[in-house]
């Protein structure tokens, strides 16, 4: 199998570390008026994450025969989106949050007014880096590009799916609901990672169509993963308690499938996943190692 | 003086019922699933407001003899960003603001956290709808249009000026500063909008400065008759209580420099504004009027 032959970890290591340096070179800095809003902004995007999303962008265009570095702009813009949207949710009057990856929230730090406006100056900030710093690739391509973004992190995506997380709040929600959310909240914009990757690197209507399946599959083994740690994760690794979705009663893929069901269907949405690459060569290498990380990850 | 030639009342009243027919028909019906979410958005746009944004990137097309329908997208896209920062800067994080336009505000009707969403939601739904709905102008336009709203809605303008406001709160602000926030808070955004229709009626780039300044002007203008209205304004025009500034303590044109000296500053960049449109003919008169309407409007 592809996933033995390829070693993952260097690959996601050095990606990760492009990423960070094309974030922190994107970003304006810190020393800029009015100061507070670039330290904020600076705060939750340059926190050590995993950059799955800005991976994803990358390896996709990699994938269909692209130049990565067409792609960076697009990569980093979804990582923006990721960090507005996790700065948003965290607010007392969203879920509440005060850790998140071990370290105090944004609001916790700066105050609420200035967390949602670093929300919202990261959110502007990811479409003016698409439009602004994609080079070699033709405008209608960053046009389509951007309007997908922008409909897979508002109403036809991420917003959507916190909506409805937070209507559902207390309640256990069945499992369309909750599959609905899921598809939403994080799927989207795993979804749209590949999709954009796929698009900005020249691939051809078949190979984008392949690359959405494969989104939707790695978001849905994302999601059930994610819940399965929540029950069995360490808390070192996780930087959040076990057991916070089961405390608040949200409905989860093992509430609703039991724990030996929910691996179930996390492996084979992996399967599936890997199986819509069929038609890529070797530079889906990546793409194929992803999947299957995403469900043995530890955090 | 064309002003008194032209009918700019009934210029403002056709543009309006178009712009909020366009408003209607972009954004997602209310009966879509999660339907708070859409009803949140619509009641914050839908709301009977002048439209001063949408109709000065109709009327910028206009003037540089753009057809104004392929400006329609971006002039509701302003709109929506509009609304946007409203309903965030009544957060009670914010201004906290339990009244706007005489009407209960977004987080007041739909909780803090749909408030919260929906101004997130609308402003996706900005660049989805420049990026989607915008047809007859080369691709390249529509990805600049973009990239220039991003920054006079994000860290080159709105949030931005939004952020020292914050800041600001409670001490009197020196002119620098005040003209710094304004500048951004609100200057950025009707400089954007002068700025977009002359860029997508395929205005020359002498036509595209003239605009800016005139933009930059109005803006200004704008500014201090808002000021202005807040001390010798109606009560029932203006839809919130006079004095309201004042009361916060804020700085603002007749704090620093007078009634007066005031009027003639907002009467100075009036002026100005209109002379930065000397190289336009009779198409930049809706432009011209709309300059004058900035001062001697009544809310």
């Amino acid at each position: 199998m592809e996933k033995n032959l390829f070693n993952l970890k260097k690959y996601l290591s050095e990606k990760c570390q492009l990423v960070d340096c094309a974030l922190d070179a994107y970003l304006p800095p810190a020393t800029q008026y009015p100061e507070v809003i670039f330290e904020a902004m600076r705060y939750s995007v340059l926190n050590g994450g995993k950059r799955l999303r800005p991976i994803l962008v990358l390896a996709a265009c990699d994938a269909v025969g692209g130049c990565a570095d067409v792609a960076m702009p697009t990569a980093c813009s979804l990582e923006f989106i990721h960090a507005f949207s996790l700065i948003h949710d965290d607010l007392p009057a969203m879920d509440n949050d005060d850790l998140r990856r071990g370290k105090p929230t944004n609001h916790k730090v700066f105050g609420d007014a200035i967390a949602i406006l670093a929300g919202d100056a990261l959110f502007a900030f990811a479409f003016q880096t698409i439009t602004g710093e994609t080079r070699g690739v033709p405008a209608e391509v960053v046009v389509e590009v951007t309007r997908r973004i922008a409909a897979a992190a508002g109403t036809g995506g991420m917003v959507v799916g916190q909506v409805v997380d937070m209507i559902s709040e207390g309640q256990a929600a069945d499992a369309k609901i909750m599959e609905f959310m899921h598809a939403h909240k994080t799927g989207a914009l795993i979804d749209i990672a590949v999709i954009s990757g796929g698009l900005l690197g020249g691939g051809s209507d078949a190979q984008i169509d392949a690359l959405s399946t494969y989104g939707k599959k790695i978001g849905l083994a994302f999601q059930i993963a994610d819940d399965i740690l929540d029950i069995e994760g360490d808390v070192d690794k996780l930087g959040k308690p076990i057991g916070s979705d089961v405390g608040k009663g949200k409905s989860t893929y093992p509430s609703l499938y039991g724990l030996a069901k929910s691996k179930e269907l996390a492996r084979r949405a992996v399967d599936d996943a890997v199986n819509a690459l069929d038609m890529f060569d070797e530079r889906a290498d990546p793409l194929r190692a992803i999947a299957q990380f995403i469900v043995d990850r530890e955090s």
